[in-house]
């Protein structure tokens, strides 16, 4: 029961799919990824309207923050025990080797996912680019700390 | 501007990210294929559920469905024109051939999607489970359509 460990972190952050299947590592690796792909193309034009590269849309604002905010912890959660390697992958192996300081980095992006969804209810316009800044050091953050420059397989 | 048309279906369908950018044809079909893999993760222990193969758990099924929901229409405005060859893909030509055909299946999809969420809130466990089927239904048509077995490049 190599997953066992991973199925319960995911019962503690209320994600559904490993807690039915011993998911192969290539498949969570995979999963992480494609996560981060969908939670990096919603947040890529926020970023731009932070810095003021591009015209501030309300609407995109909202949208975008809906599908950051549902996928929040998706893919904290996907590196289990057991998904260090099996498909090529950035993620560093410090993630594994201490995983207290992984954990604090994932809390406190889910914070600022959770305040930034709350933010953009408020309606506040320097207030949301001031959250979209906060949450986007968050993700450089963690990936100038985890993310390997180059694939590893 | 290859993509102008990509951009515009992108303003209609209500997302954001084609909008600002003009997206090249590998990572619009890597960003597809990452939507569909969380999508897929979402749906398949719910299918599980319908078809009585895991135990229901009204949790989870809130939680995916909130997910599935949130990404409904993002996959399906990832074909645009100019996004039919990049990167190895099992999206078949027919997609772009025969656009009309291929619309009413998103538009089908959606419809059933918007479905399983109202139903969802409604709490009745056998019309849950309908409604699973009927987009699992939907899901596999489309597939069996538009997907091929093997990936082309």
């Amino acid at each position: 029961m190599k997953f066992k460990h991973l199925a319960i972190s995911a019962v503690a952050l209320g994600v559904a799919s490993a807690v039915f299947a011993q998911v192969k590592p290539e498949d969570e690796i995979r999963y992480r990824q494609s996560v981060m792909n969908v939670v990096g193309r919603a947040f890529g034009p926020m970023i731009g309207m932070a810095q003021g590269k591009l015209p501030y849309n309300k609407e995109v604002v909202a949208k975008n923050t809906q599908v950051i905010e549902t996928l929040s912890g998706l893919h904290w959660n996907a590196f289990g025990p057991g998904t260090e390697k099996g498909a090529p992958t950035k993620a560093d192996l410090k993630i594994w080797s201490e995983p207290a300081k992984f954990k604090e980095s994932a809390e406190k992006s889910q914070q600022l996912t959770a305040k930034l969804a709350q933010t953009v209810k408020g309606g506040d316009e320097k207030a949301i680019k001031a959250a979209i800044g906060d949450l986007g050091k968050a993700c450089k953050g963690c990936h100038d700390d985890y993310r390997l420059k180059e694939a590893r397989s």
